[in-house]
């Protein structure tokens, strides 16, 4: 039966979000509350009582399932947490104890792969058959589009494109490694260079920003200043948009894409980053591939409910044989 | 009709070489000659007149076609060469140009996609639907086994791993960028390591490879002398095996691949240099994926001829609409 909605969860490391969304991406009730970092049973009742929240009132055989987005390392044909560094979730059974709880289909998967597939459904993806999906966060993440569907390996653990090494004498990874491409473009290595910043000539509007304090100085201050014009701001956020670019070229040598869309909360806040990427690209990839469109993701704060009820809709189509 | 034969060239900036072979992947004859330099006409014809060379005597009925392996960038859709560093052949209608000679189907790819099509039917990746390939040769070249095909990306150019970024202030690259892979990993590079190795401490058993001149050092000498335990020669390559080694945590964490092939001349003959890329491999990837095997290739010098071959069976099969 062609069902009408879908649950998407999108679980971070601050807050879970959830929505009813529509077959058309739209979000019809919402809910969210702050992660529970009581244990890891602490955080699926919140995934069920969010999801029993946004469907009241609504048939449960109108609802394909329900979608879960987990900042982790997922291997999707075991539906099994590998690796999560932010919540206690790894080797947990997310899916079985919410499915058995709800009593409804759930799936789940990586919060970048989801950013793309939401980006493929309802956003700047729409109608592309391959592209690449970057996310500039807190993590570097991503997801790989291809033929129309996510490509994700073997296991179902691929599209870490943060942790892609884009310099061989690099700084440390969250992950272990050095020099991968989250070590230059992850919100701490960006905060990192604005704190540095403040405290030196010039770094009045990023201390500003900071509220007064280098200690205090985020990502997002970074991004505040250089909206306002700040010309060392602007400096960090376009080498930061340099290095995206040289990540790129690599990419689009690989993969040759039609598109790569860039998004999460950095990557969203700051058009002139991607500019900047999308330069070096149409500068230093070979000849013939740089056509590819380097755009910014569309679907915003949404961009994770909007996935995971997009994989919802997927599995559940393909339980009953439908095609889209 | 299912053919028993089709026709493979492999051609290569020094020399081209080209075979019968068997469904089966046993090359029945061959044929090669040094790669004309006077002009991509000559290139033509000498591939017109080895691929007659080699059929003398079958019924062309009983060819399935000839593949074309090129050292060029091409499109694959548009069957067209749409930049080529060593040979006069960019814009040169290549296919057609044999096609109306030879009266056969004709189907033209990049030498390093077809290293690895060899490799998928006849060779290392046999009964692996996902695999990455990437030769090491005079350049850096390989491609991307998904779901049992070569994925070439959006225009057909994509695989050109030896293109991507792995590091941020690193050398030139013949192809213009900086710190791709291909700037550390291809032979001229490792010729420049053993030349300068050559003059100092040390380096006596890598001049005497060279042919007592440091100026003649190849990347051949580095690999000769490491084979007779040259710790010198030995270091050059592990530091290149290191770096191969980081490239493939980027490739292992972007697309979680089962196996990953080494190529190349200089990949085939340093079973060392593979060792240290696949120990780094286990040491930096992300968890979950580090039970990706990482071998040598089986094919060796024939890979080029196997690859455009089974290509030229498959195209006629698609045709044909058969199914391997």
């Amino acid at each position: 039966m062609r069902t009408s909605y879908a649950v998407g969860v999108d679980v971070g490391g601050t807050r879970i979000a959830c929505g009813l969304v529509e077959r058309k991406g739209r979000i019809i009730k919402d809910a969210k509350r702050p992660t529970p970092k009581s244990g890891p049973f602490s955080v699926v009742d919140a995934i069920i009582e969010l999801a029993e929240e946004v469907q009241a009132g609504v048939q449960s055989s109108e609802v394909a399932g329900v979608g879960i987005g987990l900042p982790a390392q997922i291997d999707f044909l075991k539906q099994s947490i590998e690796f999560c560094t932010n919540l206690p979730l790894a080797g947990v059974d997310v899916r079985s104890l919410v499915m058995s709880r709800s009593r409804q289909e759930v799936t789940i998967d990586n919060d970048g792969n989801l950013a793309a597939f939401g980006e493929s459904r309802y956003g700047a993806g729409l109608g592309t058959r391959d592209f690449v999906m970057i996310t500039l966060g807190t993590g570097v993440g991503g997801g790989l589009f291809i033929d129309g569907e996510p490509y994700r390996g073997s296991r179902g653990l691929g599209g870490e494109i943060g942790h892609m090494v884009i310099d061989l004498d690099g700084p440390p990874c969250p992950c272990g490694g050095t020099g991968h491409i989250e070590s230059y473009l992850g919100r701490p290595a960006i905060a990192a260079r604005g704190r540095e910043a403040a405290q030196g000539a010039g770094g009045e509007a990023i201390l500003r920003a900071g509220g007064g304090s280098a200690d205090a100085v985020t990502a997002e201050a970074v991004v505040i200043a250089s909206n306002m014009d700040d010309p060392v701001a602007r400096e960090i956020l376009l080498e930061a948009g340099e290095i995206l670019g040289r990540a790129f070229v690599g990419l689009v040598n690989l993969l040759n894409p039609k598109l790569i869309v860039v998004g999460g909360g950095i990557g969203e806040a700051c058009g002139f980053l991607v500019e900047r990427a999308a330069e070096v690209v149409a500068s230093e990839s070979l000849a013939g591939r740089r056509d590819v469109r380097i755009v910014q993701a569309e679907l915003g704060n949404d961009a994770g409910i909007l996935g995971a009820a997009a994989l919802a809709f997927d599995e559940h189509d393909s339980r009953e044989g439908l095609h889209r």
